[in-house]
């Protein structure tokens, strides 16, 4: 039984990318099932590529390769690796740019080489497109059973890059956030955590680059009144912002990356 | 061998929820091939995804397990089912909404139960994301071979909610019918039948909102002149305008929902 | 083993076109993967998608069905048809208008039938989604081992069509190419290959509809400055606009189809 594969890009669908990477795939590992966690990461986020690939850990098969290619250094000296987690059984490919980093697991993951073998990569070897000369075929021979080290060297485990969560702040002003991500129904994804707010007794606000909007707490979408904005605990953990029949991310005007500042309703 | 899954929903591919349900049931039933009908169901738009389900049931396998999540109500009362058709071999899961009762066949299925084994429930269960701790281990778990009695007590077959598809209503003015759909090609579904057009004799014209516009009869594409805007049957057997390379709705200004009348040239 | 099938169309991911071509080809054809290319070629690009699939060739397996329906005369009298490639072991269906005539080889293929069986065509046989009712029964019959021959009479290969590749022509005024596409990060492929870049010293300059912008010389991505516009050869060997960071299409107001001119910068 070949390994799964776990997909994930920001090669979007309105090309032949994704498809052309799956063919390289079949053709090496015709056993191996891939499956496309999301193509959707927009052009070069190497931050929510990571950040999407932790949040789906524990929902992926336990001897999966996650490949990830969201590489905005390629055909640059940043080097194509392969990792082995910390824990478990799974092996991850990717551009050495963080995009890995978060999956790995705490610290430093268990093993790690650098793909240079002249037995997967493709010739020619393009400069633009690594993910089908370079990673599609390296996850490929991992899913079909190779070890790690037959890929390359090992490379030293401190050398590899990382990304870092952004960071939560609370002061007196209250919880200072970022948003992750809004999602296809308006929902707007927060780095703050559901322990931040359940410690803020009371009424909340959220403070936005346009100014102070109240929000109400709710569980679900269901205890929503239509057209009320509230603030949920997301089925990552993550606090979001929603509108019951609506985009929260339109009512607010916020997209990745804006500041937020949680806090308690009419302080400010 | 595992029963192939046909999925449907109204996730999109631009976040990584189809991706997840997918690794998912790939933990539970690696063998299954799972089949992606559409995501693209408007957020929310449970009669959409039933018409759809429904118009591809006859190309789809007979031992299939049908997976559709299109769930305002997650996180609310409504119930997660698992239903088996009227006749032949085919399982249905999703909410309890009406999204299965155009697939399961005329009048009631032949069986209901409610999921609830703590054998198939992902935890921690999340409040808005059954497709992927609900839905998914159980479409997987009838794919590899449970029977449907396992996933939870028996359901009562009247109790279970059913949608209307809308209505046509010929009168003396001509056919009311509704725009069901809009595809890729600007194509115009409604909800008028073959045998409602064909028993009006002589030149159509249709009626919407903004006024009465002439339709030629066409049995394909290939028959219409450029710019031409005709009435034709669609693969799904419902009556549809199209324009020959061009957009139909946007010619005539119409979106699902729209109400149209069909009727005798020149009568207005 | 069934043979893999290499899907390409103009269908869009906006409704369940594929999703019910998928599932057709599961029912006669369980065991053999289905690849999706890309179907996001726009709606009756024949050409585009012809020269999608010729790129791709090299990555594909070896014993492949490629499938590909972009079909804008569906229900005239285009004749649907599957072919041998010249060389090799590949197969090919799709309708008779060129869009299989890249990929099959250079000169004519090695056999080709007109899809009449019945056997194979579904029925009802619309009028309007031959994909569903013609091509994936096909292509799904030579995955499951069919030959070729069973799908219907021998075709005269001389009878086929064919598509052109844009020409490019060489003048003392410079480089004249075409503008065959946009992709997701903005860059601009042209119809000019390496060498007609490679025999033209110096530096250069690209003639748009709208004027003449100066442009670098880049191997990859990584080695042009924030903003700054080249030309590189991309990873199909086509010559590229790319723009770091930013969309070399807007910058430079092109889509598909416009004309351009590649010429020594400052001759104009």
């Amino acid at each position: 039984m070949a390994r799964p594969i776990i997909f994930i890009s920001d090669y979007g669908l309105d090309d032949e990318f994704v498809g052309v990477c799956h063919a390289v795939m079949s053709r090496t590992a015709p056993q191996a099932r891939v499956i496309d966690l999301t193509h959707a990461i927009l052009p070069q986020d190497v931050l929510r590529a990571a950040l999407v690939l932790r949040q789906a850990l524990p929902y992926l098969p336990s001897d999966a390769v996650l490949l990830a290619v969201v590489d905005p250094g390629v055909g640059s000296e940043r080097r194509p690796v392969a990792v082995r987690a910390a824990t478990g059984d799974r092996l991850l490919v990717g551009p050495d740019n963080g995009v890995l980093s978060l999956a790995w697991g705490e610290g430093d993951p268990a093993g790690a080489v650098e793909i240079t073998s002249a037995e997967v990569l493709l010739r020619p070897l393009s400069r633009t497109f690594h993910g089908r000369d370079v990673f599609a075929p390296a996850a490929a021979r991992l899913a079909a059973g190779w070890s790690l080290e037959r890929l390359g060297p090992v490379a030293d485990l401190s050398s590899l890059s990382r990304v870092e969560i952004p960071q939560v702040e609370v002061d007196a002003e209250g919880i200072h956030a970022e948003v992750l991500a809004v999602d296809r129904y308006g929902n707007v994804q927060t780095s703050a955590r559901r322990g931040h707010v359940d410690t803020m007794g009371g009424p909340l606000e959220v403070v936005t680059p346009s100014g102070a909007v109240p929000l109400w707490r709710a569980e679900t979408f269901a205890e929503v009144a239509e057209g009320q904005l509230a603030v949920i605990v997301d089925s990552g953990g993550w606090v979001s912002m929603v509108l019951n029949r609506g985009s929260a991310a339109e009512v607010l005007g916020l997209t990745a990356g804006d500041p937020i500042v949680f806090r308690p309703r009419g302080v400010g």
